[in-house]
């Protein structure tokens, strides 16, 4: 099957799926946990073999442990899928009701989007996730992973298609794409695929932006900011930094800059820069950082960078604006996060800083999906439309109008005969 | 200024925009309106000059209606400008309260989109409407009309510029672009420019969505189909494809195929036909409406084509399933109607008509922003992200989430010593 017939595969699947009766997609969620529980051995076995001949071509160590899928990983997609089952019925849920005249009511109902496409690099753990969390939301998948899982990817769809299947889901709600080149034609079957999901390194994701014109759920960049505002309590303002920046740096909302207020520079450059030294953190500082603490020198580029490593940037600013406008400029709209003791401050931060996240007073790490109580994580979005920051299950529907009459026309509004009443109905949508 | 210059200074006003007093956004709306009104005599003989340079260019007289702007017209815009003034504050609103754990807590509040693109053909009431609905929900605007209306483009665009700053709303938050070229340049701006949104014909909507990596809101196709079930009351689906057919034929929503139940045929094509001849529509059959009714014969062609015209084509399907099957091949998915007595087939066509808006027993001429109680229109979207079917001041904002710490930091949560509450709140969002 080509990609193009993969995909005409999954949006007829998807029409189905989006109309299917809750409770079927409930029983195959818990059939797909029983079945990636069954094919334990499989599984594993599959992983191991990938991580053989991934060890054979020299691929790193950070990558041959994100590539790993064992007993542990398994336990852990299940209880995912379990938690998953938990979360309340999210299509057809009623978000407005309105009766526009006597026995003729509109309803807006949430609905899912159709087919989303995900490509994903080595984690196999992904594959699971965004399958079922598709399944749950009533969308059909088109999934590609990294080449280095493909024995571990193609058992892992082919226990969920099946065991799904099996359950009722419509059959060809989920495609496994296997080669690089269809990735590239799946991003321009803009007329079958309604959203693309990329998860991996920003280089990759970026490439995926700018190579459809399918719209794009996701971030190329994490360049997040903390800036220590002259009214902050700077014990405070250490802890925070050094969580922003060391708890796990090569995430996206790891902070790659910080930002001090002139006022208290003095004060705070050398207790930041004993706190840092001892995670072994090295300090790239602009010209007025240099004069209080002794580290390299930041260039332009080095605002613009995410390090995604033990290196932060540090620049002195003269105002609550200055620090604003840095971020503004050179952030990524991912998260920014303001330290100070100044209510005022705080609010003007947070309204003027133009990211999908900003904090008063709380490490950077808190932007993440599990930790907002979303349950399950879509991704973290950077877009100004749709879905912003992490997104959850939310991020995988849309909605529909549906509109009950008696044989109105409009003809008897438009010629004055009958009004509208727009009267807010509080009732939800129910047909049969 | 050119026209990076121009969105570069749309951008900047945008964050300053984005937080804007509520009041001040009231005063300047109310400020517009009065300077709309005091300006008539300008704008009226602006007008008159492109008229009259447009009727000697033999502009066709549809189009030339289109561009009159008269003292009725101005009458009309500032009527909306009212109610838009009396709609709620849109900006700030909180969505969604959580306290993750004690003393931290994280809002979802809405938030203006940014810098938003309109290109509108020849209608200048397209100007004012949309810079006021950016206005009222903190958006930055880049206005670009028909060249045929470039005297009064140039003055609305001018009063508007001028009341709103004097108001205090920040400079350069409207922008208007006058040439063709800057068209082409505001769709590369994607670094700049957050969202475009075309008014306009189809092919004129279809270029701006091929050419721009910006997303597009809006519909670039309204094939709309109205099905008349085997269980329909045929009286009313005469009125039903009557008045979807033929209320308003040279728009988006009206409809442009039947599907008829090959069980009613024989009776409801000759009324159909008998209706439709008094409103000297043209029918275009497939065989078997040709088996009942003489008209001429429709091609492949005709299931795909919007002729916003007095043409509408005719087929017999054997089935619901044959109809939504149609639907969902040739539909543009923006509005389809189902008339029927059967409320058990109305749900299986509303379910799995993959449209923005499904009708059960009224005309498809209902899909429009201002008969759904929406108030102020920002288009019709066959989207199926953000937003879909007509959307009202809502399509213009996304949402910004805001955590309100005391210090924390995540590892206290990675290493266990803090546990998450994830605790709904009951309240508002509320820094100062």
């Amino acid at each position: 099957m080509d990609i193009r017939q993969a995909a005409r595969a999954a949006k007829t699947a998807s029409i189905r799926l989006a109309a299917c009766d809750p409770q079927i997609k409930q029983t195959a969620l818990e059939a797909v946990a029983t079945a990636l529980d069954a094919e334990r051995e499989k599984i594993v076995s599959a992983n191991r073999q990938d991580l053989r001949i991934s060890a054979d071509n020299d691929l790193a160590p950070p990558l041959l442990k994100r590539l790993k899928f064992d007993d542990a990983k398994i336990d852990e997609v299940i209880a995912g899928i379990k938690s998953l089952i938990n979360l309340p019925e999210p299509v057809c849920v009623t978000q407005s009701a309105i009766e526009l005249d006597e026995g003729l009511e509109l309803y807006r109902v949430s609905s899912p989007i159709g087919v989303i496409g995900v490509v994903f690099e080595s984690r196999p753990d992904a594959l699971v996730q965004i399958s079922t969390l598709c399944l749950k939301s009533g969308n059909a998948v088109l999934l590609k992973g990294g080449s280095e899982a493909a024995n571990t990817n193609r058992i892992l769809a082919d226990v969920i298609q099946k065991a799904s299947e099996k359950a009722a889901i419509p059959a060809g709600w989920l495609q496994l794409l296997e080669t690089r080149e269809d990735v590239g034609a799946m991003l321009r079957l803009d007329e079958l695929i309604d959203l693309i999901i990329p998860r991996g390194s920003n280089d990759f994701v970026r490439y995926i932006m700018e190579n459809s014109s399918i719209p794009v759920l996701g971030h190329a960049d994490g360049i997040c900011h903390v800036y220590v505002d002259r009214d902050a309590d700077l014990d405070m303002a250490i802890r925070i930094a050094v969580d922003s920046k060391c708890q796990y740096v090569a995430v996206c909302n790891a902070a790659e800059t910080l930002l001090v207020h002139e006022h208290v520079a003095a004060e705070f450059l050398p207790a930041l820069q004993e706190a840092l030294s001892a995670r072994e953190v090295e300090i790239r500082g602009c010209g007025k950082t240099r004069e209080f603490i002794d580290v390299t020198s930041a260039s332009e580029k080095d605002w613009q960078t995410e390090y995604l490593d033990l290196i932060v940037s540090v620049k002195v600013v003269d105002s609550l604006s200055a620090a604003v406008e840095h971020i503004n400029t050179y952030g990524s709209g991912h998260t920014d996060a303001i330290v100070t003791t100044n209510r005022r401050s705080a609010a003007i931060f947070m309204n003027l800083v133009d990211s999908g996240n900003v904090f008063w007073n709380a490490s950077t790490r808190f932007s993440d999906g599990f930790r907002y109580g979303l349950g399950a994580e879509v991704g973290i979005s950077t877009n100004k439309i749709h879905a912003r920051g992490p997104v959850g299950l939310e991020g995988l529907l849309i909605y529909k109008w549906k509109l009950l009459g008696k044989g109105q026309t409009v003809s008897l509004y438009a010629d004055g005969s009958r009004q509208f009443t727009h009267k807010i109905l509080k009732k939800d949508f129910n047909l049969i």
